[in-house]
């Protein structure tokens, strides 16, 4: 099926999902096929690729069907943040489908809730089920355990709380509108990427629905980009392209993997050539080994050889744009306007224009088709090749100058690599990564202690997708926040690499704030015990190790058995309490700065 | 100063402050002393007899100013939620004092938003307060990390979360208002006993504002009762208890600690001698050593001999009630109206007449004056001793009926018991608790995990009130939640005795829900390795156990060295998988009764 063909047969989708919408609902025939509205919801979540499903135990709600679904898995976490964030993990590594977090409500969603604004902010697909009470109860208020007493009921606080931090809610009060209700949430989540929120009272879970609805996929594509403004922004970009003479980059960021136009961008820079640098978050969007690809750009904090390239291009297409702080080394971008073009998922700016409804998945492909004239011209542009060569320190002491170019040399192809904010972060920054790779970080909701939660999700995806080894870097603080997660990792048999920091307490912290103070310090644990309490009790599951100067890191990291990650693995790295990757301790410095400007 | 002077000195302190809202702001002469906004609060707080203040350090708070304090100290948590668990525990356990909670925003506030959830459904008193950006940037809304990205701002979105579980909110915007809106939300936090949230940009942190208002202490008293409402109220009940021939009961319930009314209750109780009953949430409101206190009443799950008491009674006077699901039985309480008197914190129910405005903390007094006539007659009662004798069993396994009065007989005078949501909570109902002991369980609410958040914060407050040994049982699904607060009690150099019953999964969700189901498994830990992994390195400041029969369980209980309480102790306390307290399946069968009639 050709491209065209296919578009066509989303909007044939779309269009006869709307139609059902209007049509079908309350007019059930007597012989129609019915499943409860728990098996319809799991199999539409089974048609968006989910097998894996995060959540705790609550006395509201569906996981009995989970578990005996045949082909999705119940993942039971230590907690319902982390279970938020394990979600958000999953979304993250298995493209084009989402993330599914089920807790009970109040106690359970509310714990959650963090996780869920994390994907909002950075645009990861996660449905949020809330088990709640029966419809009657929901209706005549007794006052429940979970409630929030004689002060306000569930449904006007935690769902209240919960329109906040996502995009679509849907409460299942009739099984009437079950299943376009489930549909629409569902469509709202993979179409804007961001997360979703469905109630299922105790009574609605096992009523029985007409499946007839399930027989036509959920819409995928974005609705279409109006022909006549397109072709005029289509005409004004070539312009600028044309008048740029062959001095053009493109700038990738986290909204071309969150909406889904990686291979379009890709398709644009083989038929082009032009140079592709990277935001922070747009990393590994493109291959770090493409010979097109420059390294990344991060404002006044970036390579000068990068800044150079990119800030004095007389033209930058910037594909998925997401401009926060740390994304843009504290707003320190100097691109004006009149240089850029930007492309989003819903709209466009070329120049200083404004093209509403003008979306990037639709836009791009029509895009490349009248820029691969300039392939020829623009293969001439010279890309600096993108590496970080590990230094010759005489130091024994592990830097951070050291360890990420070290690291670096460890990575391969299609490992799963997990930074958590602060000096993780920042370090890997400057690391390229091996083709087909995936980097995941929070960089502009910035939770600490994400990874953890986040890594078992991309663990369970990787599995799913055959991956390579996942690799997490994470702090000894933010460790702290979320360490029992370690124990759902040996539960699920997962064998992820942990690097733990061991730098005594939040070092981003000290930089953006209190160097000396003792709020910064944390209680010293033994890090090396952790797996092995957490869960593998006979020591049988795990491996643990202390590197703390550079000959054991390197032992370590050459070591074939350590390399092969057959089983979980935590190295403890320890680091001195001040040492801080240089794009951290730059942007702690904008960010003091411009705490005093205002 | 006797009770009449306290309360005209109370109504000039409240007065003094209307006026001040209404006159000083914005008038500061030149020469008048200053402070900056967060000594101003901080002095606030110390007069609330707050000594220590929990959190978790992030970019935008007002740290630095808490750990400069003299007499008030930052305990630095592991994670939000268990900072905001742990402010639960120190208010509950530090009566007229609040809890403290402090947070950056968004990932922050979010992370910590279930614990002030539990506070609001409690009415437990805490102030939280997030750090949050400058004024400016509040305006001009940078695309800043913790936000919500280019959807929401924060001070659309987290704001609102947080007016779903606080009763009261104030942004400091403005350093003209700051005195009166930290006055503003303290003071609503004291007299409603509930949750209250505080946002302080970072610019507004050192801002300098006039301290005189500081002179004034913050009001605690209630609104006067209205005089004629309230001595028609007092007739009508002193009608009924004439009518009710001796044959009167109180029933005490959470509410009478939570508004503080103890001291009023037990002067009743002292002069008129009424038999009285607890419900599980007013657990230890009145000595359970009391020679006129009863027992525990819960609805037909009661005590055959209490319940008769408690039903047949003519006339029960109800004080402080909270009727919630796992509070009452699952409603079956069998008190019908027409033999009721509520006495509620801002209102007064007589049989079915309802008097609004009419609260408890006043009427208590004068209705205590008008009761004591019945005391020669009330003093003729029989109350049965409420005790609970350790069962003989041959079985050497520890089973919950021999567990939970075996404990009973270890504690102590002033000791401070915790107990978990679920196995425990249900368990130690039955159990008698010594005079002047302090019981906390989150009974309404029930998040699983609070416990171990809030033993931290009950400990400390503990330490300062001169109190017993903290005991905390939690079960091992529980505990796996919020397992990393154990460190912070190291680290605080605290010495809690924790008794960790390992059943292996979630008890409690077994009795509601799934039975056998695998999602009510959990992960087995080594338990008696967590206090050295999470900080006790060297192996001297804490001791772990395992008992797996009654004769260990009883060993451990009679050793002296043990019962002190020098260091924190792990007990992990292996029982059956599927036994359960005798309430907690009584509670769960009903549970699943009244769902089955929806």
């Amino acid at each position: 099926m050709d491209k065209a063909t296919s578009d066509l047969q989303a909007e044939v989708d779309r269009l006869r999902h709307e139609l059902q919408s209007l049509t079908i609902e309350n007019k059930p025939s007597d012989n129609e096929e019915h499943i409860t509205v728990s098996d319809y919801l799991l199999t539409r979540l089974e048609q968006l690729g989910v097998t894996s499903i995060f959540g705790v135990p609550g006395d509201f709600n569906m996981r009995d069907y989970i578990e005996d679904h045949p082909r999705i898995n119940w993942i039971g976490d230590c907690n319902e943040l982390n279970a938020a964030y394990a979600a958000d993990g999953y979304a993250r590594v298995k493209e084009h489908s989402i993330g599914v977090v089920v807790t009970t409500f109040g106690v359970g969603e509310l714990s959650a809730i963090n996780g869920i604004a994390g994907a909002f902010s950075e645009m990861v697909p996660v449905l949020h089920i809330v088990g709640v009470p029966s419809t009657v109860q929901l209706k005549t208020k007794p006052l429940l355990h979970h409630t929030l007493g004689n002060g306000r009921y569930p449904f006007d606080a935690y769902t209240k709380a919960a329109e906040q931090v996502t995009i679509s809610q849907a409460k299942l009060m009739n099984k009437g509108h079950a299943a376009t209700e489930i549909d629409r949430v569902l469509t709202d989540c993979i179409t804007h990427a961001r997360p979703v929120y469905l109630t299922l009272p105790t009574n609605m879970v096992g009523e029985q629905i007409p499946s007839r609805r399930l027989g036509v996929p959920l819409p995928r594509t974005p609705p279409a980009n109006n022909p006549d403004v397109e072709a005029y922004v289509l005409e004004e970009i070539v312009k600028l392209v044309d008048a740029a003479n062959q001095d053009i980059i493109i700038l990738i960021d986290a909204c071309a993997i969150r909406h889904d136009v990686r291979d379009e961008v890709n398709d644009l820079l083989t038929k082009t050539r032009f140079p592709v640098y990277s935001a922070p978050m747009g990393k590994t969007a493109v291959s770090e080994e493409h010979d097109r690809y420059g390294g990344i750009y991060i404002g006044s904090i970036s390579d000068p050889a990068i800044k150079k390239k990119v800030e004095t291009a007389k033209l930058i297409l910037s594909i998925g744009a997401l401009k926060s702080d740390f994304n843009t080394g504290m707003f320190t971008y100097s691109i004006p306007a009149i240089h850029t073009v930007e492309l989003h998922s819903d709209h466009t700016l070329v120049r200083h224009a404004q093209f509403p409804g003008i979306g990037m998945k639709l836009l791009l492909p029509k895009l490349t088709a009248h820029l691969k004239q300039y392939q020829q011209g623009a293969s001439q542009l010279d890309v600096p090749r993108f590496k970080l060569d590990v230094p010759k320190e005489t130091d024994e002491r592990i830097t951070h100058t050291y360890f990420w170019p070290r690291v670096g040399k460890f990575f391969k192809k299609r490992d799963v690599i997990v930074a958590e904010t602060g000096t993780s972060s920042f370090g890997i920054l400057d690391v390229p990564l091996p083709d087909q790779s995936v980097f995941l970080s929070q960089i502009l909701y910035g939770s600490i202690g994400w990874t953890v939660g986040n890594t078992l999700g991309a663990a369970i995806a990787a599995r799913d997708k055959n991956l390579g080894r996942v690799i997490l870097f994470v702090g000894d603080g933010s460790l702290q926040l979320t360490v029992q997660e370690l124990s759902t990792m040996i539960h699920q048999r997962l064998t992820p690499i942990i690097f733990v920091i061991n730098n005594d307490g939040y070092n981003i912290e000290r930089n953006l704030h209190g160097m000396e103070r003792k709020y910064n310090d944390i209680q010293d644990w033994k890090w090396t015990s952790l797996l092995t309490t957490l869960g593998d009790l006979d020591g049988t599951l795990s491996k643990s190790y202390t590197v703390r100067d550079k000959a054991s890191l390197d032992k370590l990291l050459d070591d074939a058995e350590f390399a092969k990650a057959g089983k979980i693995q935590l190295v403890e790295v320890v680091m001195g309490k001040f040492d801080t990757p240089r794009a951290l301790k730059a942007a702690a410095e904008l960010s003091a700065k411009n705490a005093e400007k205002v």
